[in-house]
């Protein structure tokens, strides 16, 4: 399962989160991304994507480096088989998957559209629920094992999953993954589809289900209760292999695992693998495309590119930041081509934080004893309302000039209100 | 550390997500909220609270029931430590607590608020990452015991916590907590300052340290890498009994655990116990109040709260939502005072979920194959663009009304694009 080849670029490992000693179970260093804003995206309650669109994301995706890219079942509507053809025949260097019911009519529509793959899904999970061990499980073997050697027939690659897999009777669903796997699936598929799992029943479930196929495991996690990056991961950490993701995360209700958060997550836990593999600075522009294409606006908290994930604000972060950004970034902001921002106007800021500031600006002729003044005064200003960093700089600049003419206490007296301060910059 | 009482109503327990074995570790049946969006809060690049901001945000949260709200330092800025007072004297009934440095300045600072308890933290990691065993340690420990000491001395609840905890060196950091647990300090606190940690890793730290201390143990967990939701969920599995959270996650960067997130992935684990406690239909409210005072959009996937939280679009999603909504839905919206949309006006419809529009129109002259007969129609049309539920609507009476005189099939036949449909709409 371990792509252990001499011609994979590597650096050191020197990540402090990093396992000390291999885990031989664990695929964190060697997995795959089914990229499926075509495909659960779509499901999202504002998605309309015209063909044109789906082109465009679809080359987007492809130039971030996803090794596959999903797209809704052709038996959706007639556009939707002719948006399969369509994205099929672009040439992408990713594999192009479409996702059906496990029926034959499904498939045999999927396989002439062109596609390298199919995904196909047991239409609904009652039959592992309510009757277990009975003839309906006979039943869903014998069409999914007739449909996977059709597939197989034709030279494509598929994928059997099943819906709903963590509230399934366990026994039943492990012996539908066994009797498939058996026939030479190329993978299974769990889903989390209600957004129910937790990371530690993923991981078991995972271990399990590893022990049991000797295919890829492919999984794909709702984010209901919030944790869609953390099962994606802790199944990467059991022997999953793909793992499903989209564009902000979009899809039914609020979503899956976003293919941003995922990067993030997966940086943390290898970051050579990710950085060679994928082309991370590309993330911002295809989630300003999808945002813009489904009319929502990139959340201000979203991993990696929310406006907020590099800002720094508390005096004892900023000044820890100016010295060593890893003491509190576990992302480099460059290698995902966005840039840091340490704030220092406000009432939270620390003397630290501003003499910093005062060394990026070149004014040497201000000491500690002075950065504490001014951070006092900031602070007493900040009181009333935020200064923005012109306002800052200004304060150092004045306090500057003043103590080379050795009136520097009388320019803080000066200054009472943020507006004041506001007028001079404007002035400046 | 379990609650027992037989005073404390619950439900049966029928959730298929319990475990179904006792776990005597696990506190998710009991765990306490300490809620922070007024210090880590206020740390969010946005924010800047003024006294009357945070008093209304301090009474929505105590309206929540949430157990601690937590406030800014007092040594932080005069209106910081004016803030404290005011907020102490509401009359909560959360707990009040501010979060200072592990100094004596500070904590005398902090008691003088008439705060409920002091939240310590030991301002820097660098001592348990850069001296391990050193004469620092010995040094820390001691301030540690004496500012706990002081603090209890004025009958007042004390927590110690660490920064960094995931990038710290194990053994000193259980040397630290034992210290500090002998000399009786309330809780203990660890913090994923950075947002590295995963879950399977949350989950054995805790449990360590759950066999080191007999205090609380309050976890903090930042969302850098989307963990901060299922790191929480892991550490009350392992025996943690407190978890930071703040309105929307908002923090340093994208923030730490949600408060409506840690709801929903709680609300799953044991719905009695969180629908018992907290107040969840206000979840909406109190977070309009912050977004609107940080001047942010509440996300579009935003847990419970998000528009598109409980919308329903694929066909077979929307079929089995409308015959029983727990088959795709793993929280009810009522509970949270949110209400469901089934969208069935695209191409990836299906006819159950017209049929099931059809039936709660009452339009009971419509059968089977009427319903397959307008689906089609609507895939037509939504495949050039979607339709709305009025667009459906008009639809389904207008066929209604034609089968009733026996025209029934030219009235489809006389709409070729949604715009048509449109101007219909209009005019009906």
């Amino acid at each position: 399962m371990t792509d252990n080849s001499p011609d994979r670029p590597r650096e050191p490992i020197v990540s402090p989160y990093m396992p000390r000693y291999p885990d031989p179970m664990s695929n964190i260093s060697n997995f795959k991304i089914i990229e499926t804003t075509l495909r659960e995206g779509e499901q999202f309650a504002n998605a309309f994507f015209d063909t044109k669109t789906k082109v465009e994301i679809a080359k987007a995706l492809d130039a971030i480096g996803v090794d596959y890219i999903e797209l809704t079942s052709p038996a959706a509507s007639e556009q939707s088989r002719n948006d399969c053809r369509v994205i099929s025949s672009l040439g992408l260097k990713a594999k192009v998957l479409t996702h059906v019911r496990c029926h034959m009519d499904d498939v045999k529509l999927a396989i002439d559209t062109g596609v390298d793959g199919v995904n196909v899904v047991m239409g609904t999970s009652k039959y592992l629920r309510e009757f277990s061990h009975g003839k309906s499980m006979e039943y869903i073997t014998q069409r999914a094992i007739e449909v996977i050697n059709f597939v197989k027939s034709k030279g494509l690659e598929v994928r059997f999953s099943t819906e709903d897999s963590f509230r399934s009777d366990l026994v039943d669903l492990l012996a539908i993954y066994k009797a498939v796997d058996k026939v030479g699936v190329h993978r299974v598929g769990i889903a989390d589809t209600v957004g129910c799992a937790d990371p530690r029943q993923v991981y078991e479930f995972v271990k399990t289900l590893r022990s049991v196929v000797s295919c890829d495991i492919e999984c794909h996690f709702h984010n209901d209760t919030g944790c869609a990056i953390a099962n994606a991961y802790t199944a990467l950490e059991a022997g999953a292999t793909h793992i499903d993701t989209t564009v902000l995360g979009i899809g039914e209700r609020n979503g899956i695992t976003p293919l941003g958060g995922l990067f993030a997550r997966m940086y943390t836990a290898d970051r050579a693998y990710v950085t060679n593999k994928y082309n991370l600075p590309n993330i911002r522009e295809v989630e300003n495309l999808v945002a813009d294409n489904v009319d929502v606006n990139v959340p201000f908290n979203n991993y990696i590119t929310g406006f907020c994930a590099f800002t720094h604000k508390a005096g004892i972060h900023a000044k820890a930041i100016l010295n060593n950004p890893s003491t509190y970034e576990i992302l480099k902001p460059e290698d995902f081509g966005v840039s840091r921002y340490v704030s220092i106007g406000h009432r939270l800021t620390g003397w630290n934080a501003v003499k910093s500031r005062i060394d990026q600006l070149k004014l040497d002729d201000l000491n500690d004893d002075d950065a504490k003044t001014i951070t006092q005064k900031i602070k007493e200003l900040a009181d009333i309302r935020p200064l923005n960093v012109d306002n800052v700089d200004l304060l150092l600049r004045r306090y500057h000039t003043a103590k080379k003419t050795s009136t520097h206490i009388d320019i803080l007296h000066g200054i009472d209100n943020p507006d004041q301060l506001e007028v001079a910059t404007a002035a400046a």
